[in-house]
């Protein structure tokens, strides 16, 4: 089969594929907004670790951050594989942020 | 200041962060279910462009998603650039599932 008599917009699979991609970018609306939510908290985190002094990284924290998931991923019958790389990109992130936020508060040197 | 000064759980700081963290898994535990969901239409799609022999890739596609993105992460008051990499991380490991996906269906060769 070629590519274009597949993809036809009235093909049975283009209509099953149109209708899974539609359930797909209403759930990435909401991840954005979720995610919009999660960075505003994680700017706050950031500006009151560079303020009072807090060290960036809490690696005690991470690793239970990273247990949780695991089981709210199982509680979800999704495998924590799909779902880890997802935080690991987040959580790179929001290191990121939280080192620019630093560098803003206490300059460069601080 | 010491971090175990600083970090006592009493401190009005360490009280300040306790609040947002358990904000953020709250969060996280809704990003998760999402994520599920999003994980259980994508494998679908990746199994219906497995065995219809449709193209596992559409740069069209991914480009208008990107684009997408972009315009709700501005309406949510977020800087695309943050929310981007979480979604990279995300298509990146929806296209190595449908990978897996065709492998199981087709064959090693197919």
């Amino acid at each position: 089969m070629t590519k274009n008599s597949n993809e036809a917009a009235d093909n049975p699979v283009s209509i099953a594929l149109g209708t899974h991609r539609q359930g797909i970018d209403r759930l990435d609306g909401a991840l954005v907004f979720l995610l919009a939510e999660r960075f505003a908290i994680t700017d706050e985190v950031g500006r009151i670790k560079a303020e009072s002094g807090f060290p960036a990284l809490d690696a005690d924290r991470e690793a239970e951050q990273r247990a949780r998931l695991r089981v709210i991923a199982a509680d979800a019958g999704v495998d924590p594989a799909l779902v880890e790389p997802v935080f690991d990109a987040l959580t790179a992130t929001v290191r990121a942020r939280h080192e620019e936020i630093r560098r803003s508060t206490v300059g460069e040197d601080g």
